[in-house]
Formats: C-alpha cells, structure tokens, sequence
C-alpha cells in the first residue's frame, strides 16, 4: 500500500471552504482505501489529510480524474501551501478494505 | 471526531516485530474508525500510526483495555520513543464510518 500523510495551509479563514472541497472530491476514488481530512485544533488556519491508496499509480491517476482536478483548480486559491509531506507504506491496520491489508 | 499522528521509532532491527504487535491489537476497538499502521521508507527505524476516534475518550478509554495493554507491554522494549505526536479533529473523508463522519 502506498500512503501519505501531509499538512496544507488555508488562507486566512479559508479552511472550512478547501476542506468542504475536499470532503466533496473524495468518494471512492479507484484505489482509494482511506483519506481523512482533519482540523488542526492548535493551528486555526491548518488541514491534515491522511490516505491511504492501493498502490502509487493509483494516487497519481486520482490527480488526473475530472472530479479531483475540479477539485483542486476550485481550492487552490484558498490554499497557501503544503507545510509537511510524508509517504508512508501502510502494512495494515483497522478501517482499510480487508481484502487490501497486505 | 478525535485524531491522532505519531511517529515512533523502534530498536534498530525491531519495526516489523512492533508492527506484528500494533496490528494484532488493532481489531475493533469501541470507538476506533480507524488506525492505521505504516513503515517509513525512508527511516528505516520508523513507524507512522494514524488512528480516528470518536471522541478523545474513546481513545483514552482503549488504552485501559486488557488486549492494548497487553500489546503496550509487549511492544514497550522494542520502542525507542516517539518523535512525533499531533492530535488532529478529522471531520470526514473517505474510508470512515459513514455514521460518524460528522
């Protein structure tokens, strides 16, 4: 499994609109196992996103659907900049798809 | 919903067997919409844990739970320490209960 885990900034007073963004692009995207999107509560302006994704390919094809590239040109002007950004290779755990835990 | 995203590092050599350890714990525990457990690929020592909680006590109230301290014993000495923890207030996604997302 192929995830990340990343922190973006809105701009100021701009996160409940970039993550209403995000809550509407990600549905069951193909190979979408997992992608939560998170308030910072100790940083007013900032989202954590973690996901989780069957495999590499299958992130970087999400970024080319219409729904996520609508999406992203949406939220972009609301959005200041990515702060962290960790891949990570899942092994396993609890709220995957358990035919994908391997 | 209540968040959280640690980074821990086990004794040189000992990350697969801490994993075994976190995965055989993680079942459904009261509360848990996921938990998900993730090797750094570029640290070799490193562990990445995102979890989503209902509330912050229903993550509290896990760590009393005779099969988690189990595993918590277990794991302790192959745990050097954690060099990161930020708690976060997931407010949806994908890959959730879709009872709880809100």
């Amino acid at each position: 499994m192929y995830g990340l885990i990343g922190k973006m900034r809105a701009t100021r007073g701009q996160r409940d609109a970039v993550m209403d963004i995000l809550r509407a692009s990600t549905g069951a995207l193909p190979g979408c196992l997992s992608y939560v999107i998170a308030r910072d509560p100790a940083d007013a302006d900032a989202i954590w996103v973690t996901e989780v994704w069957t495999d590499a390919a299958s992130h970087k094809a999400s970024l080319q659907l219409p729904e996520v590239q609508a999406a992203i040109a949406e939220a972009r002007q609301m959005i200041a900049g990515m702060e962290f950004r960790i891949e990570t290779h899942p092994v396993g755990g609890f709220g995957l798809s358990p035919a994908k835990t391997d």
